[in-house]
């Protein structure tokens, strides 16, 4: 038995049990959530650390053809120092010749055994999460723990998530039918046979802040149908992809197929090679993760290939009435400050009628919400064992000059609730923080809060009787700035109801009075349906089965 | 109960045996395909020809809005006269703006309510199949027995298989589920509701030699997914489709929705509406039939709108060797002489050897299965009870011009097999016929055949051995041009691999070695996959979950 339909039968249940709960939409992981329960014991977590201070300062290698070069030129936001990797700067075209050379006999291997080795990808990328949380961590300046479990398990259960919506589409065509009918008084029977023929060399793009957890489920739909994969990570954050792309090159020679279906394209921010991967004559999908605005540039240039987008949007908050304001504010602080709002998720905007806020018997006025939740919000700041693990470190210096730009726009347009500054972090006191700016703005200045404002930069938007209501508003700055993510408070149950339709026509993922421990953001892989499509914000979902019915085709042949 | 879950009850179990045959692939049909067994008896034929006959020389009224004025210049293929039927010009933002106005109840419908609709659509066309027959013959130019069949049963049973696979990927989406994870010391336990919500208003462009056969299953896909439909005919095969708009409405009315879901926007040759319909911002899907240069503009411009196509190609045929030519070339004249090859699986190219075919013991010359072929071709188009059934008429003048131009520029690259002319129909002695151009050109001269020469125009390509081979020649010619079907014959089991391995990249569905009455590119619903997707032929296959998986999107509610 060959090495892949080993590791099929090895991942079988586990396989098997995600198409289950890709069913159910219960809850379900094939991991520890928390690192204290992960196989390698105690030592996890030092031993990634190693793994990681090992890698800096040299060169990374990847035995792929086609290298022309090195660059990177990471800078952890942690310690503000560069990381001193470099990664093989690779011919674009001998990428994707050796793409397509190793693609044929992939797409021979039967479903069966791309699965196999789809899951042992899975399997080792776990094994070492602890050395690719460090590379998150020191690219995209996430948390340990978001690294271990956004960044790791929950971003390998979508992963999982995708195989299994894979191997239901392939499953879907049958290997052949005999086929049997009368033309005139001759007896026709045709013997047919199906094949599921891969589309072709994918790229996928990966962001700087999150990239793993859209990278894995593209990755691993494209190759399960049989598709070759061209990583182009964002160039500061280089390192995260390589350690994938080493991971899926080792499983892929050790089951006897060619390390090529799965090759790193490095750029520079100076030299970008975004455009020239989409619109490379050998491209056939692309998978996309980034900007508004070079998504949308896919989107309008990548045909003939197929793309799949996940860019950014405005996240809304609607505040109608609700039972006791304190929880909703805690939950409502934690997060907007979770990661410094630095995620694709992360509310944005709070709308509430200017008339403040149904509570219980009385009314909340819109100057006391805003000054409890940027109490709420200040205190995380200014607490030194919550601040690191919530806020984190801001990826880019960039993100540091918007917030300054917003500060001053915000205190012409409307007044500033709380005053972004850089906090100290308690293990690494050179990390790049900033505390949250909050913004109080009225309703129509849309030129400030009507797109994405990337970085920990948050809207409280009074809305008067002149623009309907809060909830129309928020529904209509959803659809047209793009929204992945929809938060709503209310004791009305009329008013959930119509808050449930607006928000489904403008395409955001709605959360309902929810407060407590659980972030308001979170997605559960199996679970949250993660971006509708329906709006800017992108046009794949993680993960139905439009994600991935297209990227493999089916031929057929018919004999008598 | 409603109208609509009475009709889903009603029609239950033919959408549940069409769902079956969908997997097993086997030969299924919910109709009777010859039309003396369909239920309207032996009526049937003439009662349909009286309702057409009715329906000539006066407005075609559909009760949609924004009518400002009438368009409408049919001719008859058939008599060279005008229809004189006029179909009501619409306002393009008008039918815009109804279908949008009616898609909110449409899209509140649940999946069996729109089920339901859908599967009595299907029923009431099936007992106006008669009526439609006759629109077809007297706009497209078809047979008889192909306007009933072929664009009638068959394409009928296409809309059921879309409605098959549109039921199986809802299905997919459950309506929700309790998701329950322990966050810290709390449980949290979300009740998780999912939405299928419908992209936006979809165009159907439909062509004019074959308009019912693709129409069907994208207006049905579209709209049991939720989405409204303008259809926007070929000017010159409006009928076929006004009387499909008028049942859709007729339907969608009697269950209490808006007949706006389903509209007609005819345009003119001279001031076409397709680069306006498709451009619409409120465009939220295109269905596309017709020519590959207007397709391929579609394809590089629809975005944000999906699109589905199908244009056309260059379908091959490799002679390898057979055990008896007779039978072969039987196949071939029938096959491309039918319907004057205007049918966008119709052979075009015929690839063999220079040397010739390996038969039984002997080999056979090109010139010898060249004169076969000529000979077998010309005894069909001059038999007068076969001709008419099976060249029946030519739907466009242009196609004669291009006849005659081929026959030039042929004749000076290679030799004139056979000439074409008009013939004489039995029953409609003014129709536009003409009997096929068989030419022979030497492989290389791809200016005359590497493209889809639209109507009765074949061409014998011998191959040398500067070439390769006749297999790799004909589908290279096939990726490159686009091509839907292929046909080989050959007695070796190694060459037919070859043959699978080639045409399967190239993606051109293939068929071996068949002989006998069915015509060889006969297109089996339920079984037969029609386009792959791999080559510019089309992007979209009938039917696969492909075809309808991204016609909705899925929106979610979650709280506590």
């Amino acid at each position: 038995m060959s090495r892949a339909l080993q590791w099929y039968d090895a991942h079988h249940d586990a396989l098997q049990s995600a198409r289950k709960a890709c069913h159910t939409r219960e809850y379900f992981s094939l991991f520890a959530e928390t690192p204290d329960k992960h196989p390698a014991g105690e030592q996890g977590p030092a031993a990634g650390r190693a793994t990681f201070e090992a890698m800096l300062g040299r060169p990374f290698e990847i035995d792929q053809p086609g290298t022309i070069g090195y660059v990177g030129d990471e800078i952890s936001p942690y310690t503000c120092t560069p990381l001193g990797i470099e990664y093989p700067r690779a011919n674009v075209d001998a990428l994707f010749d050796a793409a397509r050379r190793a693609m044929p006999e992939w797409a021979r291997a039967g479903v069966r055994e791309r699965l196999g080795v789809c899951m042992e990808i899975i399997a080792r990328l776990h094994a070492r999460v602890f050395e690719s949380a460090q590379a998150v961590m020191h690219t995209a300046g996430q948390s340990a723990l978001m690294s271990y479990a956004g960044s790791g398990t929950n971003a390998l259960d979508r992963g999982v998530e995708a195989l299994a919506y894979a191997a239901a589409a392939m499953e879907d065509v049958p290997a052949g039918a005999v086929w049997e009918r009368r033309f005139g008084s001759t007896n026709i029977r045709l013997r047919k046979k199906y094949t599921l023929v891969p589309r072709g060399v994918a790229v996928c793009f990966t962001c700087a802040t999150f990239p793993t957890w859209n990278a894995y489920p593209a990755m691993l739909a494209n190759l399960a149908t049989g598709n070759p994969v061209i990583v182009k990570p964002h160039p500061s954050g280089i390192l995260p992809m390589a350690i994938a792309v080493r991971v899926f090159r080792e499983c892929l020679r050790e089951a006897g197929y060619s390390a090529d279906l799965v090759t790193l394209c490095p750029d520079t921010s100076t030299q970008p090679l975004g455009k020239i991967l989409v619109k490379h004559r050998h491209t056939a999908i692309v998978d996309f993760t980034g900007s508004a605005a070079f998504g949308s540039w896919v989107e309008a240039n990548a045909a003939p290939a197929l793309c799949f987008t996940e860019t950014s949007g405005v996240n809304t908050v609607v505040i109608d009435s609700v039972e006791a304001l304190e929880p909703v504010v805690k939950s409502l602080a934690t997060t907007m400050s979770l990661f410094s709002a630095q995620m694709c998720t992360s509310p944005q905007n709070i709308y509430l009628s200017r008339d403040g806020i149904r509570c219980g018997g009385r009314r909340v006025s819109v100057d006391e919400f805003s000054m409890s939740l940027a109490a709420a919000m200040t205190a995380i700041a200014e607490d030194s064992k919550r601040a690191g693990p919530i806020l984190a470190a801001i990826q880019s210096p960039s993100t540091l000059s918007l917030v300054d730009e917003m500060r001053a726009a915000g205190a012409k347009a409307g007044r500033v609730l709380m005053e972004p500054k850089a906090y100290r972090h308690a293990d690494f006191p050179h990390a790049r923080t900033c505390s949250p700016l909050l913004l109080e703005v009225p309703a129509g200045r849309t030129s400030l809060y009507g797109q994405e404002r990337f970085g920990p930069i948050g809207f409280v938007i009074p809305v008067g009787e002149e623009d309907v209501d809060a909830l129309a508003t928020a529904a209509r700055d959803a659809r047209k700035g793009g929204a992945i993510t929809a938060f709503a408070y209310s004791t009305d149950e009329t008013w959930i109801e119509r808050a449930e339709a607006e928000f489904s026509t403008a395409g955001a993922q709605l959360t309902v009075n929810l407060t407590g421990p659980m972030p308001l953001n979170f997605a559960a892989a199996y679970s949250d349906y993660h971006v509708t499509g329906l709006n800017p914000a992108g046009n794949a979902t993680l993960t139905d089965l439009a994600f991935v019915t297209s990227r493999f085709r089916i031929a057929q042949s018919r004999r008598l």
